[in-house]
């Protein structure tokens, strides 16, 4: 089932400014028993990126109303796209505009992406993330980078592709956030200049201490996760995913994925 | 008038990835007599936009058609954007399937920019371009770069802002690209690793010879515009603009906005 703008419908107008420009942002996220899980953050999330692209964020109780409706019905997802509405007159912002609202159930990818025992395969990606700190962080709609690296490798046993900057430093997944255990602290890059920052490594970010692990987000060469404990991916939809097998290369392991996954899902909101 | 697929529609399926990633291609084009102008160039263009994103390009005789369709009744413009269709399976492209075509009539904006006899005033954006010689030079959808440079300034009497990229080197317009002529040779910023590589930007370099001039595209500081004998911008529904004042600096003239501007229009294809 797909809301736009509340009302029940699979179109959105040829005008849109989310087409045209992907002028908007959107958000992927679990839901259960017709909710969504961790919805405080991802609205929080919502209102930040919409907030930093001068959207006008919808109200929190109406679009919760609308992903509750989407929701169940073998739709184990929700996705939620919000756009700068429809616009013919070039790059120019329209103003007074209230954002167009497209609110989908997804089924779960879940099946197609089962949890090995032994955790999941990843390779290096060949494309560089270019550097905007004006968008960097956001989950905004230009995610053609992800498409091109997403497209560098169609084998099915990877799960993920890991992405440097053009500066050659440590961004993060595809897909999710990088994240990986050395000398007892938690380490995930730091995405000021390009990547998104996830709701679940903002989660992991918060439990960390919960754990007796310290933070350290920085700005990382890729050797750094060859020398640590474990290394992970995440994301609202995965939740963490210990990295096996990297290019060929074994990863270790130290059990921190499943106490992180535990800690990642204490909390349903 | 809007053609998807060929069909008359104001409506897009919202599971586009157009929307999702913005993963298309556009063009904008001026029409005449129920034909597109320059679609020679825009054809080719487009094909090549849509090779580098491994997209499929539609017929060239079906898109030339769809214009000619949506030319006319006071539309004098036609913008085609080209999709990778449908999904709902993340960022991988799915694999044999044609593009989204949708092609629309749209209004001159030419009213709203009427050619000020001395030129036009340009600014300097704040934003700096990102680097990603991956999409650099093609016309998709990912334009939120565009979007906020161009929110920067909403003065009326400024129709065009001037960007850099993160090396500040010159790059082009928000809408343009930049040319200026200095010691009898046209330059243009080299464009690829950020900018566009515009259709009036090539019809311009192509026809240079026929004007006396060498060319040079290269990565040029902004002081390199500053020592000209006339800047300009191009694209394909404004052709040749002089910049009269630049941030309120006042810029020379030379008569090579007109002889340039009759240069692009010689040939109609």
């Amino acid at each position: 089932m797909i809301l736009v703008n509340g009302q029940a419908s699979d179109r959105v107008d040829a005008l849109d400014r989310g087409l045209a420009y992907g002028d908007g942002v959107f958000r992927t996220l679990r839901t259960a028993a017709r909710a969504p899980l961790w919805w405080s953050d991802h609205y929080t999330k919502l209102a930040a990126d919409c907030a930093a692209l001068a959207l006008d964020c919808p109200d929190e109780a109406v679009l919760r109303g609308e992903v509750g409706r989407v929701a169940g019905e073998g739709a184990a997802l929700a996705k939620i796209i919000l756009t700068r509405g429809t616009g013919t007159r070039g790059y120019a912002p329209p103003t007074g505009q209230t954002a167009t609202r497209i609110v989908m159930g997804l089924p779960s990818p879940l099946h197609a992406h089962p949890e090995p025992a032994d955790g999941i395969t990843a390779r290096w990606c060949t494309l560089r993330l270019a550097q905007q700190p004006l968008l960097a962080g956001i989950k905004h709609l230009n995610r053609l980078e992800n498409v091109l690296a997403r497209a560098e490798c169609n084998d099915p046993a990877i799960l993920e592709g890991i992405l440097c900057d053009t500066d050659g430093m440590l961004i993060g997944g595809v897909m999710s956030n990088l994240l990986w255990i050395a000398r007892g602290i938690l380490h995930t890059p730091d995405v000021s200049a390009s990547g998104v920052a996830g709701v679940a490594r903002t989660r992991l970010l918060r439990a960390a201490p919960r754990l007796g692990l310290d933070t350290r987000i920085d700005r990382f060469p890729p050797a750094a996760i060859l020398a640590a404990e474990e290394v992970m991916i995440c994301n609202s939809v995965l939740g963490v995913r210990r990295i096996a097998h990297l290019d060929g290369a074994c990863c270790p392991s130290a059990g921190w994925s499943a106490r992180l996954n535990a800690a990642l899902h204490e909390e349903t909101d």
